[in-house]
Protein backbone atom coordinates (compact mmCIF):
# COMPACT_ATOMS: atom_id res chain seq x y z
CA UNK A 1 0.00 0.00 0.00
CA UNK A 2 1.20 3.59 -0.90
CA UNK A 3 -0.08 7.04 -0.33
CA UNK A 4 -0.19 10.15 -3.30
CA UNK A 5 -1.52 13.41 -1.59
CA UNK A 6 -1.25 16.61 -3.30
CA UNK A 7 -1.52 20.12 -2.55
CA UNK A 8 -3.43 22.40 -4.34
CA UNK A 9 -4.62 26.10 -3.33
CA UNK A 10 -4.30 29.84 -4.36
CA UNK A 11 -1.04 31.77 -4.69
CA UNK A 12 0.22 32.60 -1.51
CA UNK A 13 -1.61 30.27 0.54
CA UNK A 14 1.31 28.41 1.97
CA UNK A 15 1.15 25.07 0.33
CA UNK A 16 4.79 24.64 0.09
CA UNK A 17 5.43 25.40 3.45
CA UNK A 18 2.31 23.42 4.84
CA UNK A 19 4.20 20.28 2.41
CA UNK A 20 7.64 20.92 3.58
CA UNK A 21 6.34 20.68 7.57
CA UNK A 22 4.51 17.40 6.67
CA UNK A 23 7.19 15.64 5.25
CA UNK A 24 9.18 16.32 8.23
CA UNK A 25 6.95 15.22 10.13
CA UNK A 26 6.35 11.87 8.69
CA UNK A 27 9.82 11.55 8.10
CA UNK A 28 10.93 11.87 12.19
CA UNK A 29 7.41 9.78 12.67
CA UNK A 30 9.52 6.66 10.41
CA UNK A 31 7.60 6.97 7.28
CA UNK A 32 9.28 6.84 3.72
CA UNK A 33 8.17 9.92 2.15
CA UNK A 34 9.26 12.35 -0.40
CA UNK A 35 8.13 15.90 -1.11
CA UNK A 36 8.61 16.83 -4.59
CA UNK A 37 6.79 19.80 -7.23
CA UNK A 38 5.62 20.48 -10.46
CA UNK A 39 6.17 21.87 -12.68
CA UNK A 40 9.79 20.05 -11.94
CA UNK A 41 11.03 17.75 -10.00
CA UNK A 42 13.33 15.52 -11.66
CA UNK A 43 16.30 16.66 -14.33
CA UNK A 44 14.54 16.22 -17.39
CA UNK A 45 11.45 17.97 -15.80
CA UNK A 46 13.36 20.94 -14.49
CA UNK A 47 15.02 21.22 -17.94
CA UNK A 48 11.47 21.42 -19.80
CA UNK A 49 10.30 24.30 -16.73
CA UNK A 50 13.28 26.35 -17.59
CA UNK A 51 12.40 25.87 -21.46
CA UNK A 52 8.68 27.17 -20.91
CA UNK A 53 9.76 29.91 -18.26
CA UNK A 54 12.72 31.26 -20.82
CA UNK A 55 11.97 34.72 -21.00
CA UNK A 56 13.23 34.90 -24.58
CA UNK A 57 10.20 32.62 -25.87
CA UNK A 58 7.90 35.27 -26.34
CA UNK A 59 6.07 33.50 -28.90
CA UNK A 60 5.32 30.54 -27.40
CA UNK A 61 1.93 28.89 -28.62
CA UNK A 62 -0.73 28.31 -25.51
CA UNK A 63 -0.70 24.42 -27.25
CA UNK A 64 3.31 24.38 -27.20
CA UNK A 65 3.04 25.35 -23.56
CA UNK A 66 0.46 22.56 -22.41
CA UNK A 67 2.27 19.68 -23.91
CA UNK A 68 5.62 21.22 -22.39
CA UNK A 69 3.62 21.32 -18.65
CA UNK A 70 2.94 17.62 -19.33
CA UNK A 71 5.47 16.48 -20.68
CA UNK A 72 7.53 17.46 -17.21
CA UNK A 73 4.58 16.10 -15.44
CA UNK A 74 5.25 12.78 -17.51
CA UNK A 75 8.67 12.59 -15.99
CA UNK A 76 8.01 13.27 -12.97
CA UNK A 77 5.48 10.71 -12.47
CA UNK A 78 7.62 8.14 -14.35
CA UNK A 79 10.83 8.63 -12.69
CA UNK A 80 9.93 9.66 -9.50
CA UNK A 81 6.00 9.24 -8.01
CA UNK A 82 4.94 5.46 -9.42
CA UNK A 83 8.47 4.29 -8.65
CA UNK A 84 8.47 5.16 -4.82
CA UNK A 85 4.34 4.26 -4.48
CA UNK A 86 5.41 1.08 -6.21
CA UNK A 87 7.66 0.74 -3.13
CA UNK A 88 4.86 1.76 -0.50
CA UNK A 89 5.88 5.13 0.20
CA UNK A 90 4.19 8.29 0.57
CA UNK A 91 4.92 10.70 -2.28
CA UNK A 92 3.45 14.45 -0.96
CA UNK A 93 3.66 16.66 -4.39
CA UNK A 94 3.14 20.57 -4.47
CA UNK A 95 0.73 21.29 -7.17
CA UNK A 96 -0.34 18.23 -9.75
CA UNK A 97 -2.93 17.39 -12.09
CA UNK A 98 -5.75 20.19 -10.36
CA UNK A 99 -3.21 23.20 -11.45
CA UNK A 100 -3.35 22.78 -14.84
CA UNK A 101 -7.22 22.46 -14.84
CA UNK A 102 -7.65 25.82 -12.85
CA UNK A 103 -4.96 27.60 -13.97
CA UNK A 104 -4.76 26.57 -18.06
CA UNK A 105 -8.69 25.71 -17.69
CA UNK A 106 -10.20 27.33 -16.06
CA UNK A 107 -8.69 30.37 -15.55
CA UNK A 108 -7.16 30.83 -18.94
CA UNK A 109 -10.47 28.94 -20.42
CA UNK A 110 -8.51 26.82 -22.29
CA UNK A 111 -10.28 22.90 -23.46
CA UNK A 112 -10.77 20.96 -20.38
CA UNK A 113 -12.05 17.95 -22.10
CA UNK A 114 -8.76 18.53 -23.82
CA UNK A 115 -6.58 18.80 -20.97
CA UNK A 116 -8.23 16.32 -19.22
CA UNK A 117 -6.77 14.03 -22.63
CA UNK A 118 -3.46 15.04 -22.47
CA UNK A 119 -3.32 14.97 -18.71
CA UNK A 120 -4.12 11.32 -18.59
CA UNK A 121 -1.54 10.36 -21.20
CA UNK A 122 0.77 11.97 -18.83
CA UNK A 123 -0.08 10.68 -16.13
CA UNK A 124 -0.78 7.64 -16.81
CA UNK A 125 -4.53 8.40 -15.48
CA UNK A 126 -2.51 8.37 -11.76
CA UNK A 127 -4.76 9.53 -9.35
CA UNK A 128 -4.03 11.19 -5.84
CA UNK A 129 -5.66 9.69 -3.01
CA UNK A 130 -6.13 12.93 -0.76
CA UNK A 131 -5.99 15.81 -2.08
CA UNK A 132 -5.33 18.81 0.17
CA UNK A 133 -7.17 21.99 -0.79
CA UNK A 134 -5.57 25.19 1.01
CA UNK A 135 -7.87 28.09 0.63
CA UNK A 136 -7.50 31.84 1.05
CA UNK A 137 -9.32 34.79 -0.46
CA UNK A 138 -8.15 35.87 -3.62
CA UNK A 139 -6.51 39.31 -2.70
CA UNK A 140 -5.50 38.23 0.61
CA UNK A 141 -3.32 35.65 -1.18
CA UNK A 142 -2.06 37.77 -3.72
CA UNK A 143 -1.10 40.40 -0.73
CA UNK A 144 1.02 37.84 0.74
CA UNK A 145 3.09 36.69 -2.37
CA UNK A 146 3.46 40.70 -2.85
CA UNK A 147 4.63 41.00 0.52
CA UNK A 148 7.10 37.97 -0.11
CA UNK A 149 8.52 39.85 -2.85
CA UNK A 150 9.16 43.23 -0.98
CA UNK A 151 10.53 41.26 1.80
CA UNK A 152 12.78 39.55 -1.65
CA UNK A 153 13.56 42.96 -2.69
CA UNK A 154 14.85 44.25 0.62
CA UNK A 155 16.80 41.81 1.53
CA UNK A 156 18.46 41.37 -2.00
CA UNK A 157 19.22 45.26 -2.05
CA UNK A 158 21.95 44.28 0.24
CA UNK A 159 23.46 41.72 -2.12
CA UNK A 160 24.64 41.34 -5.65
CA UNK A 161 22.04 41.01 -8.22
CA UNK A 162 20.41 38.04 -8.80
CA UNK A 163 20.18 37.07 -12.48
CA UNK A 164 17.70 33.79 -12.38
CA UNK A 165 15.31 35.08 -10.06
CA UNK A 166 12.67 37.72 -11.57
CA UNK A 167 12.54 41.07 -10.78
CA UNK A 168 9.97 42.35 -8.19
CA UNK A 169 7.96 44.80 -9.04
CA UNK A 170 7.32 47.78 -7.23
CA UNK A 171 4.27 46.84 -5.78
CA UNK A 172 2.99 51.00 -5.02
CA UNK A 173 2.72 51.79 -8.86
CA UNK A 174 0.37 52.33 -10.97
CA UNK A 175 1.68 49.97 -13.39
CA UNK A 176 0.87 47.41 -10.76
CA UNK A 177 -2.53 48.65 -9.64
CA UNK A 178 -3.46 48.19 -13.17
CA UNK A 179 -2.15 44.40 -13.25
CA UNK A 180 -3.86 43.61 -9.66
CA UNK A 181 -7.60 43.95 -10.81
CA UNK A 182 -6.74 41.42 -14.45
CA UNK A 183 -4.64 39.40 -11.92
CA UNK A 184 -7.53 39.03 -9.33
CA UNK A 185 -10.19 38.66 -11.53
CA UNK A 186 -7.89 35.21 -13.26
CA UNK A 187 -7.28 33.81 -9.53
CA UNK A 188 -10.89 34.78 -9.00
CA UNK A 189 -11.97 32.02 -12.20
CA UNK A 190 -9.09 29.42 -10.70
CA UNK A 191 -10.67 29.73 -7.25
CA UNK A 192 -13.84 29.02 -8.54
CA UNK A 193 -12.64 25.99 -10.96
CA UNK A 194 -10.74 24.28 -7.80
CA UNK A 195 -14.29 24.83 -5.95
CA UNK A 196 -16.26 23.39 -8.82
CA UNK A 197 -13.56 20.15 -9.01
CA UNK A 198 -14.14 19.75 -5.39
CA UNK A 199 -17.72 19.74 -5.72
CA UNK A 200 -17.30 17.01 -8.39
CA UNK A 201 -15.38 14.77 -6.49
CA UNK A 202 -15.80 15.52 -2.76
CA UNK A 203 -14.03 12.20 -1.82
CA UNK A 204 -10.69 13.19 -3.19
CA UNK A 205 -10.39 16.75 -1.73
CA UNK A 206 -9.99 17.99 1.75
CA UNK A 207 -10.71 21.92 1.98
CA UNK A 208 -8.65 24.00 4.65
CA UNK A 209 -9.29 27.77 5.70
CA UNK A 210 -5.37 28.72 4.93
CA UNK A 211 -6.30 32.30 6.73
CA UNK A 212 -4.95 31.28 10.04
CA UNK A 213 -1.59 30.89 12.09
CA UNK A 214 0.76 28.37 10.13
CA UNK A 215 0.86 26.18 13.27
CA UNK A 216 -2.82 25.25 13.19
CA UNK A 217 -2.78 24.68 10.08
CA UNK A 218 -0.08 22.37 10.13
CA UNK A 219 -2.03 20.57 12.72
CA UNK A 220 -5.11 20.35 11.22
CA UNK A 221 -3.07 19.05 8.11
CA UNK A 222 -1.45 16.16 10.57
CA UNK A 223 -4.62 15.44 12.05
CA UNK A 224 -6.28 14.90 8.60
CA UNK A 225 -3.11 12.55 7.27
CA UNK A 226 -3.48 10.34 10.17
CA UNK A 227 -6.43 7.85 8.90
CA UNK A 228 -4.12 7.52 5.69
CA UNK A 229 -1.38 6.25 7.73
CA UNK A 230 -2.23 3.32 9.02
CA UNK A 231 -1.74 1.31 5.37
CA UNK A 232 1.88 2.29 5.16
CA UNK A 233 4.90 0.19 6.88
CA UNK A 234 6.91 2.58 9.10
CA UNK A 235 10.70 2.18 8.07
CA UNK A 236 11.78 1.32 11.34
CA UNK B 1 -6.08 28.78 -51.27
CA UNK B 2 -2.77 27.25 -49.52
CA UNK B 3 -1.27 24.02 -50.15
CA UNK B 4 0.48 22.26 -47.34
CA UNK B 5 2.70 19.26 -48.40
CA UNK B 6 4.47 16.56 -46.39
CA UNK B 7 7.19 14.18 -47.22
CA UNK B 8 7.27 10.91 -45.70
CA UNK B 9 9.57 7.85 -46.28
CA UNK B 10 11.82 5.39 -44.73
CA UNK B 11 15.90 6.97 -44.05
CA UNK B 12 17.97 7.28 -46.74
CA UNK B 13 14.98 8.07 -49.32
CA UNK B 14 16.15 11.48 -50.56
CA UNK B 15 13.18 13.28 -48.84
CA UNK B 16 15.28 16.13 -47.41
CA UNK B 17 17.27 16.47 -50.81
CA UNK B 18 14.23 16.33 -53.11
CA UNK B 19 11.81 18.23 -50.99
CA UNK B 20 14.54 21.04 -51.64
CA UNK B 21 14.48 20.65 -55.11
CA UNK B 22 11.01 21.29 -55.05
CA UNK B 23 11.76 24.52 -53.04
CA UNK B 24 13.78 25.92 -54.81
CA UNK B 25 11.74 25.21 -58.06
CA UNK B 26 8.64 26.68 -56.98
CA UNK B 27 10.06 29.47 -55.69
CA UNK B 28 12.17 30.15 -59.24
CA UNK B 29 8.42 29.58 -60.73
CA UNK B 30 7.03 32.49 -58.40
CA UNK B 31 5.20 30.90 -56.18
CA UNK B 32 4.90 32.08 -52.55
CA UNK B 33 6.68 28.74 -50.61
CA UNK B 34 8.90 28.11 -47.70
CA UNK B 35 10.28 24.08 -46.61
CA UNK B 36 10.59 23.52 -43.10
CA UNK B 37 10.97 20.00 -41.19
CA UNK B 38 10.08 18.55 -38.21
CA UNK B 39 11.38 18.06 -35.29
CA UNK B 40 12.31 21.47 -35.55
CA UNK B 41 11.40 24.22 -37.67
CA UNK B 42 11.44 27.16 -35.06
CA UNK B 43 13.60 28.19 -32.62
CA UNK B 44 11.11 26.67 -29.77
CA UNK B 45 10.91 23.72 -31.52
CA UNK B 46 14.76 23.56 -31.96
CA UNK B 47 15.01 23.92 -28.42
CA UNK B 48 12.79 20.90 -27.52
CA UNK B 49 14.21 19.04 -30.05
CA UNK B 50 17.81 19.67 -28.58
CA UNK B 51 16.61 18.46 -25.13
CA UNK B 52 14.99 15.30 -26.54
CA UNK B 53 18.01 14.31 -28.47
CA UNK B 54 20.48 15.43 -25.54
CA UNK B 55 22.55 11.93 -24.70
CA UNK B 56 22.39 13.05 -20.85
CA UNK B 57 18.76 12.17 -20.37
CA UNK B 58 18.92 8.33 -20.55
CA UNK B 59 15.98 8.05 -18.26
CA UNK B 60 13.52 10.11 -20.70
CA UNK B 61 10.06 8.53 -20.41
CA UNK B 62 8.39 7.69 -23.62
CA UNK B 63 5.57 9.47 -22.42
CA UNK B 64 7.88 12.31 -21.99
CA UNK B 65 9.72 12.29 -25.66
CA UNK B 66 6.34 11.74 -27.04
CA UNK B 67 4.56 15.26 -25.66
CA UNK B 68 8.39 16.85 -26.12
CA UNK B 69 7.77 15.86 -29.86
CA UNK B 70 4.10 17.38 -30.08
CA UNK B 71 5.10 20.31 -28.24
CA UNK B 72 7.93 21.10 -30.75
CA UNK B 73 5.06 19.90 -33.43
CA UNK B 74 2.17 22.75 -31.87
CA UNK B 75 4.99 25.57 -31.73
CA UNK B 76 6.06 24.65 -35.74
CA UNK B 77 2.34 24.65 -36.72
CA UNK B 78 1.21 27.66 -34.70
CA UNK B 79 4.14 29.70 -35.56
CA UNK B 80 5.07 29.01 -39.03
CA UNK B 81 2.72 26.61 -40.71
CA UNK B 82 -0.57 27.99 -40.44
CA UNK B 83 0.23 31.47 -40.83
CA UNK B 84 1.68 30.85 -44.02
CA UNK B 85 -1.14 28.75 -45.08
CA UNK B 86 -3.15 31.59 -44.21
CA UNK B 87 -1.43 33.97 -46.71
CA UNK B 88 -2.05 31.82 -49.21
CA UNK B 89 1.60 29.92 -49.26
CA UNK B 90 3.00 26.60 -50.14
CA UNK B 91 3.79 24.65 -46.82
CA UNK B 92 6.94 21.73 -47.63
CA UNK B 93 7.40 19.95 -44.77
CA UNK B 94 9.86 16.90 -44.07
CA UNK B 95 8.35 14.89 -42.30
CA UNK B 96 4.73 15.81 -39.93
CA UNK B 97 2.37 13.09 -38.15
CA UNK B 98 2.25 10.77 -39.84
CA UNK B 99 5.87 9.80 -38.93
CA UNK B 100 5.17 9.92 -35.68
CA UNK B 101 2.09 7.32 -35.97
CA UNK B 102 5.14 5.35 -38.14
CA UNK B 103 7.43 5.24 -35.71
CA UNK B 104 6.20 5.48 -32.22
CA UNK B 105 2.79 3.55 -32.88
CA UNK B 106 4.07 0.98 -35.57
CA UNK B 107 7.70 1.16 -34.82
CA UNK B 108 7.70 1.48 -31.17
CA UNK B 109 4.56 -0.11 -30.35
CA UNK B 110 2.95 2.89 -28.78
CA UNK B 111 -0.70 3.39 -28.28
CA UNK B 112 -1.68 4.64 -31.78
CA UNK B 113 -5.34 6.35 -30.53
CA UNK B 114 -3.05 8.34 -28.02
CA UNK B 115 -1.00 9.74 -30.02
CA UNK B 116 -3.50 10.71 -33.14
CA UNK B 117 -5.13 12.65 -30.10
CA UNK B 118 -2.11 14.23 -28.84
CA UNK B 119 -1.56 14.44 -32.27
CA UNK B 120 -4.62 16.47 -32.99
CA UNK B 121 -4.24 18.78 -29.82
CA UNK B 122 -0.88 19.73 -30.98
CA UNK B 123 -1.56 20.96 -34.79
CA UNK B 124 -5.55 21.93 -33.76
CA UNK B 125 -6.31 19.01 -36.17
CA UNK B 126 -4.50 20.77 -39.63
CA UNK B 127 -3.64 17.61 -42.33
CA UNK B 128 -1.60 17.99 -45.22
CA UNK B 129 -3.44 18.01 -48.49
CA UNK B 130 -1.35 16.06 -50.19
CA UNK B 131 1.59 13.55 -48.96
CA UNK B 132 4.68 12.33 -51.45
CA UNK B 133 5.76 9.01 -49.70
CA UNK B 134 9.22 8.39 -51.14
CA UNK B 135 9.38 4.44 -50.91
CA UNK B 136 12.35 2.23 -50.97
CA UNK B 137 13.28 -1.17 -49.45
CA UNK B 138 14.42 -1.40 -46.10
CA UNK B 139 17.71 -2.80 -46.28
CA UNK B 140 18.48 -0.07 -49.03
CA UNK B 141 17.81 2.81 -47.42
CA UNK B 142 19.72 1.85 -44.20
CA UNK B 143 22.71 1.21 -46.78
CA UNK B 144 22.51 4.10 -48.61
CA UNK B 145 22.35 6.05 -44.75
CA UNK B 146 25.36 3.82 -44.00
CA UNK B 147 27.36 5.27 -46.58
CA UNK B 148 26.16 9.07 -46.02
CA UNK B 149 27.92 8.11 -42.72
CA UNK B 150 30.84 6.80 -44.09
CA UNK B 151 31.51 9.58 -46.54
CA UNK B 152 30.67 11.65 -43.48
CA UNK B 153 33.54 10.01 -41.58
CA UNK B 154 35.65 9.72 -44.31
CA UNK B 155 35.81 13.91 -45.06
CA UNK B 156 35.57 14.98 -41.38
CA UNK B 157 39.00 12.99 -40.56
CA UNK B 158 40.17 15.75 -42.73
CA UNK B 159 38.72 18.70 -40.62
CA UNK B 160 38.22 19.69 -37.03
CA UNK B 161 35.89 17.99 -34.69
CA UNK B 162 32.82 18.68 -35.48
CA UNK B 163 31.42 18.17 -31.86
CA UNK B 164 27.36 18.94 -32.57
CA UNK B 165 27.11 16.15 -35.29
CA UNK B 166 26.79 12.97 -34.42
CA UNK B 167 29.38 10.67 -34.00
CA UNK B 168 29.68 8.24 -36.84
CA UNK B 169 29.77 4.83 -35.87
CA UNK B 170 32.44 2.49 -37.31
CA UNK B 171 30.21 0.38 -40.15
CA UNK B 172 32.12 -2.90 -40.10
CA UNK B 173 32.15 -3.86 -36.79
CA UNK B 174 30.18 -6.61 -35.03
CA UNK B 175 28.24 -4.00 -33.36
CA UNK B 176 27.27 -2.55 -36.13
CA UNK B 177 25.85 -6.12 -37.38
CA UNK B 178 23.88 -6.80 -34.29
CA UNK B 179 22.37 -3.47 -34.79
CA UNK B 180 21.61 -4.21 -38.08
CA UNK B 181 18.60 -6.88 -37.11
CA UNK B 182 17.18 -5.16 -34.74
CA UNK B 183 16.86 -1.85 -36.74
CA UNK B 184 15.88 -4.07 -39.63
CA UNK B 185 13.21 -5.37 -38.22
CA UNK B 186 11.88 -1.85 -37.02
CA UNK B 187 12.48 -0.15 -39.94
CA UNK B 188 10.10 -3.14 -41.81
CA UNK B 189 7.50 -2.02 -39.03
CA UNK B 190 7.42 1.50 -39.87
CA UNK B 191 6.91 1.24 -43.63
CA UNK B 192 4.34 -1.09 -43.04
CA UNK B 193 2.88 1.38 -41.20
CA UNK B 194 3.40 3.83 -43.94
CA UNK B 195 1.79 1.20 -46.17
CA UNK B 196 -1.22 0.33 -43.67
CA UNK B 197 -2.02 4.41 -43.51
CA UNK B 198 -1.56 4.90 -47.04
CA UNK B 199 -4.52 2.35 -47.55
CA UNK B 200 -6.45 4.10 -45.55
CA UNK B 201 -6.54 7.19 -46.95
CA UNK B 202 -5.55 6.69 -50.31
CA UNK B 203 -6.71 10.41 -51.51
CA UNK B 204 -4.06 12.14 -49.44
CA UNK B 205 -0.86 10.29 -50.67
CA UNK B 206 0.78 9.62 -53.59
CA UNK B 207 3.62 6.84 -53.58
CA UNK B 208 7.10 7.29 -55.39
CA UNK B 209 9.59 4.35 -56.06
CA UNK B 210 12.71 5.93 -54.65
CA UNK B 211 15.02 3.85 -56.39
CA UNK B 212 15.65 5.88 -59.54
CA UNK B 213 18.12 8.52 -60.31
CA UNK B 214 17.51 11.78 -58.50
CA UNK B 215 17.04 13.35 -61.44
CA UNK B 216 14.14 11.38 -61.92
CA UNK B 217 12.44 11.17 -58.89
CA UNK B 218 12.47 15.26 -58.89
CA UNK B 219 10.87 15.09 -62.31
CA UNK B 220 8.26 12.77 -61.39
CA UNK B 221 7.33 14.99 -57.82
CA UNK B 222 7.51 18.39 -60.15
CA UNK B 223 4.67 16.51 -61.95
CA UNK B 224 2.94 15.63 -59.11
CA UNK B 225 2.21 18.86 -57.50
CA UNK B 226 1.25 20.68 -60.90
CA UNK B 227 -2.24 19.83 -60.71
CA UNK B 228 -2.44 22.05 -57.51
CA UNK B 229 -0.92 24.89 -57.96
CA UNK B 230 -3.76 26.13 -60.31
CA UNK B 231 -4.85 27.47 -56.94
CA UNK B 232 -2.08 29.16 -56.05
CA UNK B 233 -0.93 32.81 -56.92
CA UNK B 234 2.22 33.90 -57.89
CA UNK B 235 4.12 36.49 -56.51
CA UNK B 236 5.10 38.54 -59.44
Amino acid sequence: MSLFITFEGPEGSGKSTQARYLKDYLQQAGYPVILTREPGGTPISDAVRRLVLDGQWTAMEPTTETLLFAAARAQLVGEVILPYLKLGGIVLCDRYADSTFAHQGYGLGRNLTELREITRFATGGLQPDVTFFLDLPVEQGLQRKRKQRDDFRESSQLALPLPHLPQPTPSQSEHWNRLDAREIAYHERVRNGYLEMIAADPQRWQVFDADIERESLTAQLLAAVQPYLSKIQTLS
